[in-house]
């Protein structure tokens, strides 16, 4: 048995040929790494993938810790994988900043689903730096559609940023959101509601049942009032109980008419957009990390942000010294 | 008479002192200049500025083309200069990519604010690069500030990124929308919904005053289910005709209340914690620019962009080919 290092293209190209789950999680590890090695195989992966023509479906699923988002993705996942599709379910962690390369990771949150083999799931750090989820969360996509995955589920705390960056890299938004109006309930931050393509309201069972339409009613006519992202699409709002399995026929009808009204044109050119967007934004990031990968230049911004915060210098000479001290000018 | 360049900080700081109007619009054309000989006098000014402790209220107004801000801000503007407080208005004009340095521009639209002693209106240019807004708005309004303009009014139209920017530096955002609801009437960007402090629905006269009501209750209710900003402030809804000064009252008490509810010690920390953040993101815009200045990188760049976009080239090949030509690893 060779070493992992001295694996050939061709044995991860195979691999994904083929489907192998394994090998799948070995390329996107591979893809992940920083290490100089590791860098011609690593783009050789991505341009591969990139030659391939995919009919997948990308799709995020956002909201607050509690509101089911695990159980919903094991939900639907499970039904898109009795008709017949291969389903990777690539969930972003903001906590960790590193990734864990367990092929299927988080198994304890989605038993079932992990125990199919029509499943992958993995688990995407969000790296320390901003970019950081977008750059790893779009190499993997690609890799699992390689990989032959007809639906790519990327899962993510409804935290903000990464919610922004996330959008720019999928086809449809999902939010999820509990039973109950307000701030109070939901917690998810400013700016989400209106990512939406399609809102559910989850735990819609039992006690919650009414609550939960009062709910569904109150945000669809909340979401008519929000500017909307396409001209052929008014994001939906529906109630399920991921638990109990109720309400999934009306989601995975709602994502397949997302698809159907903007049409696999549409989605393309999305697609090439958000590429567009996505590399400039890549290039700004890493301009700006090479830049403060430097300590001691990381460690000037930092000082003055923390007195600026402080009121110890005001925020324009702290932006004047810092340039004259980093970019020397 | 001296030659404008060899004017002295302090005639400067005694025009700001004595709330010199004409002096006001010659320290913001010079805070603005890029010339290497004014960098000096140009930093010290904004340093003096900030050195004065300001009670002025930070206020923003966006919303899209026709939504009647012009007229709103003349006419809330006329309120407060009748109430004895001096009103400075900063217009960005996202389409104009150099500033105006007329005292009074904008004479047209604002006719009568303009011709009162105690208002000052300035358009200023977004500029050609992201940040610009952020950058120039802030260090006029801090001017305008020393000067001792008791409220400064930033006018945005709502295109998405000014507005994010512009939420960074003011204290409220106030947004004005049409009677009518949904996205073909109002056309506003998405995100800027979730940003509002305070809801104007303009034009609520005549013909449009029951349509202007429904349009204010059915907001009302949408906002509050959106996320909040302050824990302290549930965002408010105001129907208005700026034009037949109806309303204006509710919209002025409503920004006593916002102020009053927050509490001038959550306004001084909310004031610090952007000056931080505006900081670090202005090193950031300025790191990029820096960087992109060199013609033969920013055509590097723009190439590829548009390569991508026309899928003539993937996303991940496209950026390391960037990274390898501008950053040379």
């Amino acid at each position: 048995m060779r070493a992992k290092s001295s694996k050939s293209i061709d044995y991860y190209i195979k691999g994904l040929q083929r489907g192998d789950r394994y090998i799948l999680g070995e390329c996107i590890t591979l893809v992940e790494s920083t290490k100089a090695k590791d860098q011609s195989i690593r783009l050789a992966l991505l341009q591969y993938a990139c030659t391939l023509k995919s009919a997948s479906r990308r799709i995020a699923i956002t909201g607050s810790p509690g509101a089911g988002k695990s159980t919903l993705i094991e939900a639907i996942g499970n039904r898109f994988i009795t008709s017949g599709e291969r389903v990777a379910v690539l969930a972003i962690d903001p906590s960790s900043s590193q990734s864990s390369g367990s092929i299927l990771g988080d198994k304890t949150r989605m038993q079932e689903l992990s125990q199919s083999s029509g499943a992958f799931i993995r688990p995407t750090a969000a790296g320390k730096t901003l970019g950081g989820t977008a750059r790893h969360t779009k190499e993997a996509m690609t890799l699992c559609e390689a990989a032959g995955f007809d639906t790519i589920i990327v899962e993510t705390v409804g935290v903000g940023q990464s919610e922004t960056e996330v959008a720019g890299i999928v086809d449809m938004m999902l939010v999820v959101l509990l039973p109950g109006a307000g701030d109070e309930v939901q917690g998810i931050k400013r700016g989400i509601m209106e990512m939406a393509d399609l809102l559910i309201i989850n735990k819609a069972d039992g006690d919650r049942l009414s609550l939960a339409k009062d709910t569904m009613l109150a945000y669809r006519s909340a979401l008519s009032l929000l500017p909307r992202r396409h001209k052929s699409w008014r994001p939906k709002t529906i109630q399920a109980s991921a638990l109990y399995k109720q309400g999934l026929d009306k989601i995975t009808a709602a994502i397949s008419e997302y698809y159907t009204a903007l049409g696999s044109q549409a989605i393309h050119q999305q697609r090439l957009d958000q590429d567009a967007k996505w590399y400039r934004y890549q290039v700004e990031r890493m301009i700006i990390d090479r830049f403060l990968k430097d300590p001691s230049y990381a460690q000037v911004v930092k000082n003055y942000k923390t007195q600026v915060a402080a009121a110890k210098i005001d925020a324009f000479s702290a932006l004047d010294q810092t340039i004259l001290k980093i970019l020397g000018v």
